[in-house]
């Protein structure tokens, strides 16, 4: 199957927001097998908006559209796919009842223009929004698929994943399986080199490697008949990649190191508290995004200054003085502070420069220390990132805390710490 | 001028990189005053290419096109470009040597096929590549502009900077001068309605609206022959907007919330302190995301079980029997306690359901309660919000929280009470 992505919003072609929408698309598309022949992003003009729809849908079996459902004049992708395939816009009920209920629930009046949200072209299959108003819809004609969902993120990746991708499931008579396998400290090149031999004999499974900030992943996938097979091809290989890279992964199901760590914590019932200077609650905020957390996580302390330092979880002015906030001393009553503070199994700490300023030759923007306190046994570890800006040197500082953490955390004698 | 913006690349189609190339060359053509009629990405794939970049050629002035000028066998852009254009490519001796002095700097062999790269269309005007080896160049023929570039973010960025802007600049007599207001606590579709008079009879300066997630911006744009009379124009509307809309609006120069409040903070030389709940952290992390925040912001504690509230912020645990820990008794404690605690001429509060679980009938799921206390006077507020997934939540509290706190920081009462 032969797909096209079209994006619709002048915004875009402005330039003020980044289109995250075409890489997901295209990412899910790849993972059933479709294959992508171009990506479109168009404004919202009616003349060129519908030359391109026509164009596409002669091109393409498949057109997966986002962008212009919105309730406002300039949101025209609902009446411009309409004209372009010869469909009536029909009123749909369910749409404008779950309308309504969107706004009763927000104890908002809804505006008469959200009513336009509710038409539908005629014949379509509706695909509900469960994040927002707009329902997106799918028309098939001629052995043609043309797709139509919202441009904001979260309620276009919801529809494509609850709605578009068990319809599409159903018209690829192939199946596809894949494991993300996920790891934290190798690079990317470094990550390809060691796969080098696994990558380059690849048919079934394929092997991929992927960066984003502070961690790599690594896509095994493979496509047959049926999804026991694909999933037999893609286990098959497993030892292979664990020889050659086991010690960086931390997880095989595409988990984020956060929920790792955390269903870790929970497993053993360990408590922890947080105490945090250069990543400012950032730690505290991703214990925090994990649902049901307050089972092991107590809460935390962002001590900014030196006096919160001091008077919260019982630093040293002494220590301070001496070796500096940013150092292995302070991190190291950092974490057996809180600990005690919070009275807490575990305690973890950082202290460090997350820039642009503050930083010095001695101690530089990207240094930090992370203590980590349990019963038994207190540590710190120091940690230098190649900085950037502050926002992601904060994020990388985090990421390295639960790195630490993890790895801990399989240390049996950590573990039997209460 | 009209433009297109072709990116090249089946590592975009398969959605393995993000193309941020299309958003940075968007913004600068609109700074230029070039409208952008479509973005398109094509794989390395001659036939669909050398179609897509004719199409292109005839449809606008000017097409602006970055990826696949490597050195290796699937980068085929300057070929196919070359043979749309009936252009023969000759070796361009400059580019060759700067491309061996490229290698002999990082003390590397050339290998043979980065040869290809010194090749360039006949009649070109080469854009030299101070980031890496591909050279960039502009072909003009037939009023037509076709630039080419490398892939890389880093080295196209360097080059549109350093060779295009300039060579568009002399072509183009329009200036573009916008404003970017931004606005919370009003939905998007009320936003048109209330401009809906302003926008409809535009022609210069013009006026559109966007939506992100919190928040609305509205953006003023005018076209003239200069710069004056272009800013002269966008601030003529301002009073009209400000009419109609300004209540909402917390930016006139396109800064973010947070920015605004820590501006606020510092310029009355008010402290600040955190307690969270529900956002566990989250508003110290965004508080700590700005540069320089230490001058104003103290610290903060995440507050998460009852016990940490008692224990570190002085909640009653009377308060939080009678009234529960989501409740205006319990975030007025806690907006005073923190403010007593860390010493601060400001504490600010909340408690919540941030969900998924944890809601009733009485206390749902986006409920919260948010706490402000300064020396004479501390006051809770109520708030509501349609709940999403909890990350989504946590985000929504936040800005409101700041949205709070920036009001009343306006309020002059506040702002003395030190």
């Amino acid at each position: 199957m032969k797909s096209i992505i079209l994006s619709i919003g002048t915004e875009l072609l402005l330039g003020q927001i980044l289109n995250t929408n075409e890489k997901f698309i295209s990412e899910r598309l790849k993972e059933l097998g479709i294959d992508v022949l171009y990506r479109v992003t168009v404004g919202d003009n009616p003349d060129r908006l519908e030359e391109v729809v026509k164009l596409a849908v002669e091109k393409a079996d498949l057109v997966v559209i986002s962008g212009g459902l919105g309730p406002t004049e300039d949101d025209l992708t609902k009446e411009t796919v309409a004209k372009a395939m010869d469909k009536k816009l029909v009123l749909n009920k369910n749409c404008l009842h779950k309308i309504k209920g969107f706004f009763r629930n927000l104890d908002m009046d809804m505006s008469e223009n959200n009513i336009k949200q509710a038409y539908i072209p005629e014949t379509a299959i509706v695909m509900e929004n469960d994040e927002g108003t707009a329902p997106g819809f799918i028309i098939e004609d001629n052995n043609k698929i043309i797709a139509v969902m919202p441009g904001p993120p979260r309620e276009m990746e919801r529809m494509f994943k609850d709605s578009l991708i068990p319809f599409l499931s159903n018209k690829n008579s192939e199946k596809i399986y894949y494991r993300n396998l996920r790891l934290i400290g190798i690079g990317e090149s470094d990550l390809e080199t060691r796969l080098l031999d696994l990558i380059s004999n690849q048919t079934d499974p394929t092997i991929a490697t992927y960066a984003k900030e502070g961690e790599c992943s690594v896509r095994i996938t493979s496509k047959k008949e049926n999804l026991d097979e694909a999933k037999k091809s893609v286990d098959s290989i497993l030892p292979y990649v664990n020889e050659r890279v086991g010690e960086f992964i931390f997880s095989y199901d595409d988990k984020e190191l956060i929920e790792v760590v955390a269903d870790k914590l929970k497993a053993e019932k360990l408590t922890i508290s947080t105490a945090e200077s250069c990543t400012g609650g950032l730690l505290a905020s991703t214990f925090t995004d994990v649902p049901g957390i307050s089972e092991v996580y107590e809460g935390g302390f962002v001590t900014y200054s030196n006096q919160a330092k001091i008077r919260e979880i019982g630093v040293s002015e002494k220590t301070l003085k001496e070796y500096g906030a940013v150092s292995e001393q302070v991190a190291y009553q950092m974490a057996e502070g809180v600990r005690r503070v919070a009275e807490t199994d575990i305690g973890i700490s950082i202290t460090g420069i997350a820039g642009p300023d503050g930083g010095s030759a001695d101690k530089p923007v990207g240094l930090a220390y992370v203590g980590i306190a349990a019963k038994h046994e207190t540590k710190a570890f120091k940690i230098l990132i190649k900085p950037s800006n502050r926002i992601y040197n904060k994020r990388i500082f985090m990421l390295r805390m639960l790195r630490i953490l993890n790895e801990k955390l399989d240390e049996a004698n950590m573990l039997k710490q209460r």
